[in-house]
């Protein structure tokens, strides 16, 4: 069999891309209505596949590493966008062509010209056009101005247009805005983690590389809290000593294979805790069905940060299109929660305790409401909030000096009066002080750990590897070799007659099999190596037969995909056997008696 | 402990939403800014129930139904709304207060005056109003004029505003466009079922009920494909004899109570296909802990009926809202195919076998592209497409009384000139004939039925049931009955002192039962009274304490929720007991020893 991952130029690609949509993985949506670009439907194949790689990620994130899960809403308004700072900076570049008016994504235009296209900057891109005289790839017409193109798609609630809104182009925000929420339900205990799983949503200008950019898609993103200042981080013990491939943003070029533990000590990576996610998300890729030798980790250069970004390292897998970003791990710093504190006037801070309570010199304001109020009416409250919010020391000191004190309310700014403000001093003991926790955010993109993973799991031969095994339809055999814990269909059962009493025994067996949690394909048409085969291609693990004999032995056939050796269970024990077998408690090996090899 | 469902009136209601925000099952989105209605977050109980409940519906449909899976996106273009319906009958009929402008949807301002207020036509809505005198419930003003409102979100894919696109209101209209795709993944066999969950999206005019009428929700749909004229339906035996609560829309005001067939046989229910999902929507909302007598199926009045709809029975439970639609389960017939077959000119048909091959007539029209070629162009495809849909005996007669053959194509409505057109009749031998299956769907609103279960297992009482055990915070002892198997966290682990080796006791235990993927609640601190307290009110329905005796007998105390009974059980055991109470293949009962009673 002919090895993975897939090059584009030796016809495997179409060849998988064919059988995705036959046997009901993926497909491009509305392909009745002539189809839209960016848009994909999951099949029955696909919708198990992926839903298999997210409860293993449930089960890491959730299970494991004890994040919270939350699934808040993909609509959130205008206020959300304005102050998480997508609504100003999450565009892309575009200039249309002068003559047929097709709009392009500017920087995938120099893609074959230059390296990290994605990376210039507004002006830098227009020279780059100019200098190596792009044209228009459909008509060769000239292309207009860069235009920036907001990548949210954008509606409105309700009834007018006075409440415009945003689908999420990340599950993010809405975990950071409900931080103090979620903090509290945790019981006021700092680091911990928060997940979310579902769609996000970016209106790209003109996608086209099929699952790997999509305008709706599979996100499962941790957003784990922490204090910046603690000592260390002793779950990073785990992955210390984990070696991993790294192209720093310093040498772009090269990828150098080295120790977490090093790559941290020397400030390549920015914390242990950056890095233990690191640890986590390749542990997890492994686990999926990624060979370790196609993964790498890329820090994002500088100009290619995210607005909200102080590092980032993505995963990324070589696949046919290349290396291919799976998933971001990125430090927010304190970014989110800071911002949506100035936007909202909602503390969004965490306790610091200090190991015994400690004698210090406290100074706090306090607002006189009864000046304030008739001056600022109903925006009193509002300033009032704002002012709770500054540094006592730093008010202390303009007053001081006579300096006019000024906060940020909804109507803008406004000068607080002195009159209303007084400060006090006094030594107090205090448990510990507040902070802004800072966020290291794992995120990954499922469609394309899905597309990873089929790729690295799809073999083509020449002919079968048993010699009546057919293949099944035209071409080559195709066998994916997915883990059996991700595959969609764990098991086949097949009658080998459907008569003289052989469904009559199969029937019970694929029950039970479907009782216990396992989704089985029941065949009893056509010869076995073409049911064989039928699985094959859909990467089902395991397939039971029950022939003549099992009448008289009350034993069944399991067939292994990987190596077509096949050994005989008694029925009684099947249950038990491929439940185990599913899920890696045994394996093949493990059971005796071979009946073909 | 007093009983469910909650009474608005008495207290419980609001006693248990503040329970429900404090302790992360669910509370309005956005809130730091000021909230949206119709908008909620799911917090970490929230989700992991509502997990729970989408697991046990896939079990139920996916697994033992064996319904293929499909994931689709929620944005869909302009056109499939188009033929779907909706754009043209998806509304509410809307009226604005002419002084504060505020929107109300019309039929809600009649609730509390006239029954079913949403079944009124636009006509009769505006009578009502104006005969009740209804004025405007914010300001007292006038109401003005009625307006059409329709309920989908609006955006546009891309960079103009050339094509338009909705949020889909149900998941369904992707299941339909792919019926051809589907129905080959299924190798040409029907009667089969498609399921999809995922969210929908309907821009309620003013929504005011909590979850039960959001902006976007979580939806478990399944579309049951099938043959109206096939004998019977053999599944249907499963639910025959069981007796469910009826309320048909011929005598509105009264539930009978009856088993399926009988409803069935006497024309009631429209169909044994209908029945059968009622039966297995009756026994899943069982299996999720909805109380029998608080069930019961309505059928919608004819006038309430949705546009898509022949039939229509509502699953309804009593909540402290009334009774509420948590299901509904609707005879679509063939109206989406035929839609989408006319929208688009793909066929939509399955194959009805005969049961030997028969001698036919068959007549068959053949289209000459040279005629059609020149006349037509590019659209000759099209005209070629459209004329493969028509009844060939239909357009036989036409030709022969010299009418003129016409056809509907992207432009317009075109006459196929009769000089391309040929007629020819043979006797063959066939197989089968083809056929527009029909559908019927059960759709199931995952947040509703969360609601429910939530209230139906909410119980309050003056004290603890056992003397050590305190309430956490102010109010009444309360405890959430959730069945173990949909319960957000299984199990707490609580070492009796944070000392003395207990610890070194507990934590193994947590991590061994988190390997077996139960989602635990480590605490150490507090009295273990306050601890269960803290475990009762999200429901948990086990808990494990390690306290000094565990050092010398090797034995920990599980507690029941519902009983406050405990048991010990060797640490050894442990994982496989809990493991075992909490997929119910055990109960409590079934563990010996009692330590308190």
């Amino acid at each position: 069999m002919s090895g993975s991952p897939i090059d584009p130029d030796n016809g495997k690609a179409s060849e998988l891309s064919a059988l995705l949509k036959r046997r009901g993985f993926f497909f491009p949506s509305y392909e009745i209505y002539g189809g839209v670009a960016g848009f994909f439907d999951m099949g029955p194949m696909g919708s198990l596949l992926k839903d298999n790689i997210i409860k293993k990620w449930k089960d890491r994130f959730v299970i494991e590493e004890g994040f919270l899960l939350v699934d808040c809403p993909s609509i959130a308004p205008e206020v959300v966008f304005r102050h998480s700072g997508h609504l100003d900076k999450f565009s892309d570049m575009l200039t249309r062509c002068t003559d047929c008016s097709e709009p392009f994504r500017a920087d995938h235009l120099l893609d074959d010209i230059i390296e990290n296209a994605d990376s210039l900057s507004e002006d830098e891109l227009f020279t780059a056009l100019k200098e190596n005289d792009v044209k228009c790839p459909n008509c060769g017409g000239s292309l207009g101005p860069l235009e920036e193109f907001n990548l949210m798609f954008k509606t409105y609630i309700g009834t007018g247009s006075d409440r415009p809104a945003f689908l999420r182009p990340e599950t993010a925000q809405s975990i950071f805005l409900d931080f103090p929420l979620l903090y509290r339900t945790n019981r006021e205990k700092i680091p911990f983690g928060v997940a979310q799983i579902g769609k996000g949503f970016r209106n790209e200008i003109s996608p086209r590389q099929g699952l790997l950019r999509q305008r709706e898609f599979h996100m499962a993103e941790g957003e784990f809290f922490f204090d910046p200042e603690a000592d260390g981080f002793p779950a990073f013990d785990t992955y210390r000593d984990l070696k991993v491939n790294l192209v720093a943003n310093t040498d772009p070029d090269n990828s150098i294979r080295k120790e977490l533990s090093s790559a941290v000590s020397e400030g390549m990576i920015c914390s242990e805790v950056l890095g233990y996610f690191m640890g986590v998300t390749h542990s997890f890729a492994r686990e999926i069905g990624i060979p370790e030798d196609r993964m790498r980790f890329r820090e994002h250069l500088d100009t290619e940060m995210a607005h909200y970004a102080r590092d980032c390292w993505d995963l990324e897998v070589l696949t046919s299109y290349g290396w291919i970003e799976m998933v971001g791990i990125a430090d927010r710093s304190a970014y989110d929660l800071e911002q949506h504190t100035k936007g909202s006037g909602q503390e969004m801070t965490a306790m610091r305790r200090y190991p015994e309570p400690i004698q210090k010199e406290v100074t706090t304001i306090s607002v006189n409401m009864k000046v304030l109020g008739p001056i600022f009416r109903g925006a009193a409250k509002e300033v009032n909030d704002a002012v709770s919010l500054l540094d006592p020391a730093a008010v202390k000191e303009l007053l001081e000096t006579g300096e006019p004190v000024k906060v940020v309310i909804s109507q803008g700014e406004v000068e607080v009066p002195p009159g209303s403000l007084s400060i006090a001093t006094e030594e107090k003991r205090v448990a510990g002080e507040r902070f802004t926790p800072h966020v290291v955010e794992p995120s990954f993109g499922i469609d394309r750990l899905m597309v990873a993973v089929i790729e690295h799991a799809y073999f083509e031969a020449e002919k079968s590897p048993l010699r009546e095994e057919a293949s099944d339809g035209e071409g080559p055999y195709r066998v994916m070799r997915l883990l059996p814990s991700i595959s969609p269909v764990k098991c086949g059962v097949f009658p080998l007659m459907n008569k003289d009493g052989l469904p009559e025994l199969a029937i019970p067996i694929e029950k039970d099999l479907r009782k216990c949690g396992l989704i089985t394909y029941y065949d009893h048409s056509g010869s076995i190596g073409r049911r064989y085969a039928r699985m094959d291609e859909i990467g089902t693990p395991f397939n039971v037969t029950i022939d003549y004999e099992s009448k008289d032995d009350g034993c069944v056939t399991i067939r292994e995909r990987d190596t077509g050796i096949q050994k005989r269970v008694p029925i009684s024990r099947i249950v038990n056997v491929i439940s185990d077998l599913v899920s890696e408690k045994i394996i093949f090996d493990d059971l005796d008696q071979p009946v073909i090899s």
